[in-house]
């Protein structure tokens, strides 16, 4: 981004496209605050008391996000050399699904259909992502989270093989009398204890049952420390191995990321 | 604090506003204990049997710590060279609400103004802060929080947005009849569930839901790792690179425990 | 597996009980989709409402699968060396008793028979392991569990203390008439309160109680930082102390990654 | 323990009070048994429909073990040079206070005494700890948590802060109408909700409170990382500064446990 932009399309695809600039900034914070507003929206007509209400006020907000969206999408398609690569990207389907219901509302009406538009314009909180994309510590959340994406995946793979083993135990313990009436609601139980949640609407009666149920959560207890344990060494590893730079003189490494001496001959690093 | 202190003044401001001596370390003891106390008062005249059978004796000890708080605030105004600098300081404006309620009491008759009269009085919770502020262990902790502060708050928006789906999904599979009334009680139904605390004052019904709410629970308790794993790495990277010391040519510390030769100049650390 | 399998039982043995080919790799994963498609079978035997539309296809589904799992048995007897070792080892067992209750069904009639024979062949989950058992992640998983296991044994042998003297104690505060009725089920409410679960079928209703429920909470809050502490440095241990280099002359391994001479014999390492 | 015992007195002494010896551990395992035996009788006479059943067999094996524990008592006493030392020390105290009920039971007789002395039985409990001081595991867990205690207890402090200004909070906005009675039950919620158990009992109703419940849960999830992290610091320090022996020839530290060899310079460590 050297050269300066030429004509008004370049001056927009910067502002719009990205962060970088006093304006794109702005543009950003704008985007993101009627984003959030368009949120609120949804839920709040959601709050049948408030809609019966304020019904007014929230439909012409809606209409105002509305064209607010429907300008901020055409004019995302005029500043980008190939308007398709971003109709068709996720960003693209996401930003036109969640602005065209309140358009479709003025020729679909019925309590039905107002659903199915309502689940479309909630589609907006993706559109959170694609602000957040420029928040720096979200990256390295990310890298962390991939790395240790395989055995956090293991884990929960044996945390699922234990749910279905202590649920179908628990099925032929407890049995339909007390709660649990069938295997998938049994292992929906196990799983609702063993991570600790425990909602109560079904609870062991039986007294082997609430042995069995007190052997559970204390395995739950011990193993909730595994994926903890895999993203800490993950991330200590990080901080600790940050640079593995070998002095030319001595070729020791482990050299600290602002070095410019080695720690253990005094050789100056390049 | 080299220097004795001359006149009166100066010698209670060490006591009131300093811990570095015994009389100091004494007068901070004591207010605490005047403080939990006053909080404990509060509490107790709001569990309505145990006011109905010792209002006196409650009165009473009301009546005593707001008087002793009173001679605190107005010595805490005397013996600052500029008394605006701490009347309007954020502890300064705590003492003053916490302290008027009982004398507003005298003007204010009625169960209402009863209420928020308490709620002032509850403010002496912040006075706590005040004398904790001595205890080196909590700038640790206050440091390490700082230093993942920025991680720990992207991490919660993202916990936000998933909150934000998950509750719309389950808003538009459970229904108003499942108790999932509006998007807002749904999302506050799935942060109930994500961090593992699971009321069962809303519970999935349907199979689907509960499905749903399975892969809620999971990922919350997969997920739960990742402020663990913030706090965690940056508390150890702390006690890794525990070298204070200083190079005696550039004055940079924070060298590698084992480091013979400075990182920054390359002089031979001695 | 140098050499090439020279007849059909060769062959055969390799692709059923190895993964190191391509078709051991496709047996394993056409293996593993017939594992849980039993196992999501026996699931859906078990919801009532399921059951009696679908019993037709359920009953088919189960024959299919009983079929295929009788010729992987058999297979499995015929291109080993020694059946007996296959037989009568845990996955042996597991095979067999897994299989069989749907031949069984035949001669048993009976609602209480069949939940018997329900339960046999929920044994299937146990055959995931074995598939399971060639990813490579869980090798390490299990690794670190097993180097923390006597810690995490300790730590949940005085977890169960803490428990047993909290039970004991809400027992006499609370008594039979708040639900808790004998010391085992006060006992069982400690554990699901100390875990953070709280189902909430078991709750204290005296101050006493809920005072004391409250630290007991608070304790679990403090100590579940425990294991997790475990397994984090036994990972983060793993990680530091990573060189797998052998020493030439002793062969001693282990050495830590700065290490120029063994720590072992004192022999220059290259 | 260098030189034999000579009497029988200094053999048992050695039996009972040391477990360096076969016949020590046997004893151990025999008492650890005993114990277990005792807690068990006790929970099981606490359950009224089993001691209604089986209460001649209840009562046998708990005169058995009072008699074992009554020898292992006297023994104790007469084996130690200063009995009043065992006497009056913790242990020696419990010993004597659940020994005792039984004995007392045939003098005093009626359904209030007896709830006493099952309470003083239970102390054997206790017991357990003196066998378990042998668990090498255990001191290691312990010295963990006393490194972190202050940082534990800092951190507590503050937990217990937030529960006080959120309870009090709540019992303003939710009110006596929708179960927040008084502040001290307000504060056992919040307590109850920020350690994520969350029973169900008490649960916000109004939107606003339950918006606040969503904010407490969250700041609950995301602060249980610091203990965890306090901890996992320390025994991650632990494990990697495990020996600070320096070498003899190059002066250089860090080494393995188990080195015999500087890992700089190959000279053999002393």
């Amino acid at each position: 981004m050297d050269k300066k932009p030429r004509n008004w399309k370049e001056k927009l695809h910067e502002v719009i496209y990205e962060a970088d600039t006093p304006a794109g900034k702005w543009f950003d914070i704008i985007l993101l605050i009627a984003i959030l507003a368009s949120i609120v929206l949804v839920m709040l007509e959601s709050v049948e008391s408030f809609d019966n209400k304020h019904h007014d006020f929230l439909n012409i907000s809606e209409w105002v996000i509305t064209i607010l969206f429907s300008i901020e999408y055409i004019l995302r398609i005029v500043t980008i050399q190939k308007p398709s690569k971003y109709i068709f990207s996720f960003y693209g389907v996401i930003d036109f699904l969640s602005t065209i219901p309140k358009y479709l509302s003025l020729f679909f009406v019925g309590s039905h259909s107002l659903v199915a538009l309502r689940a479309l314009r909630l589609l907006r909180v993706f559109r959170v992502l694609k602000v957040s994309r420029y928040i720096g510590e979200s990256n390295q959340l990310i890298k962390a989270l991939n790395a240790s994406k395989a055995k956090i995946g293991v884990f929960l793979y044996f945390v699922l093989i234990i749910c279905i083993i202590l649920g179908s135990v628990m099925y032929f313990i407890e049995g339909a009398d007390n709660g649990f009436t069938s295997i998938p609601r049994s292992i929906y139980w196990s799983i609702v204890t063993l991570t600790t949640v425990g909602y109560g609407d079904i609870a062991p009666q039986t007294p082997l049952g609430q042995f069995i149920a007190s052997i559970t959560v204390i395995i739950g207890y011990a193993i909730i420390a595994i994926p903890t344990g895999i993203v800490s060494s993950e991330m200590t590893k990080k901080k600790i191995e940050l640079n593995t730079q070998s002095c030319p003189n001595c070729s020791y490494d482990g050299h600290k990321d602002d070095a410019e001496f080695c720690y253990h001959c005094g050789t100056k690093l390049n």
